[in-house]
């Protein structure tokens, strides 16, 4: 028996909606019986080869929005508190991610399940490295060697790799699912990713 | 016993989803137990607000919106042959509709369906006002009375009011569905419409 093909779970740490997903993700892997992939990237590349601003800035659909997050938020259950800054740059956040990632998965999305909770339920600015490295070294991560990391032009090249790879795979917001090649673009998508497994689509 | 307050649904007639949807608003109705007051609208003012292109014009998430546009369809079987010339303008379309919902709002829902029909299905370009009469007049409409009606001032003002009127209710996009002071975007959104009325909201 060969194990099933991991589902992509790309995902913003600045974005409403990837938190939402990513707090919907291990009930949902369990579901669908396909394990999620998760891969952080950066939305400024994107929104600079889509000619978009963030979507709070957006003339009207701003507005919408943050009346969503709020709203998408109680529907799912999870606990959201909209960040007084924002959107924020998570570069630093995104680095800390792949250095784990590379080392043990199931830590790095601890990690980032860590992060997005600090940033959207306790209102914690994740933006600055040091902060990013407080967070991993509240579970344990070796401070030292991920500060070190973080400086390190490897890891850099590392993250840039898996930004350019999910804007070749066409990845244009958050999050953003690819399974066996079927992209699937926002949280309330989810539903329709999950009867797409069901049925192998249509 | 008081009728229970219409939900409002916003269309344009060049989108996809807001097509789709109007072929899932009869079912819909039914089954939430409030009317639909059906309330096409153009985008093209809303995008000059929002600075937004039309949608598949937009790099990376035009393609992915083409290739959703008939997975969507098929989703919700409903037919669906993306057209030729795509968008187009249709404030002829929108015209004719106000015109006939004045008159006769089951009228005006049956024109707008076989507009919607006519341009997603048979692969007509209905932007021009002859073909938008032609239409209408397939459903029994007195054709000469609806091409002076367009070529009449006071209607043109009858549908920009309606525009406006979108616009000042924060109306951005294609199929949009405000209840009770709430709004709901897109076709992906109406179940969570749907869950919205069932509770009563959260």
């Amino acid at each position: 028996m060969t194990a099933k093909a991991a589902i992509d779970f790309y995902f913003e740490f600045s974005s409403p909606y990837g938190y939402i997903a990513s707090q919907l993700a291990d009930d949902f892997e369990k579901r669908v019986g396909r394990p999620l992939r998760w891969r952080p990237f950066l939305l400024g590349p994107v929104f600079r080869i889509t000619g978009q601003p963030p979507l709070v800035e957006i003339p009207m659909k701003g507005e919408y929005s943050k009346r969503d997050f709020l709203r998408s938020a109680r529907m799912h259950k999870v606990p959201y508190r909209h960040p007084a800054k924002f959107p924020i740059g998570t570069v630093a956040a995104m680095r800390a991610f792949y250095w784990l990632d590379d080392q043990d998965p199931a830590r790095s999305r601890a990690l980032a399940k860590a992060l997005y909770r600090a940033f959207f339920v306790d209102g914690i600015d994740i933006s600055a490295a040091q902060t990013v490295v407080g967070i991993a070294k509240s579970l344990g991560v070796d401070e030292a060697a991920l500060s070190a990391a973080l400086e390190d032009h490897a890891l850099k090249e590392r993250a840039k790799k898996e930004v350019d790879d999910a804007i070749a795979a066409n990845v244009f917001g958050s999050p953003f699912f690819i399974i066996d090649g079927e992209p699937f673009w926002g949280v309330d998508r989810m539903p329709m990713l999950e009867e797409w497994i069901r049925t192998g689509g249509w």
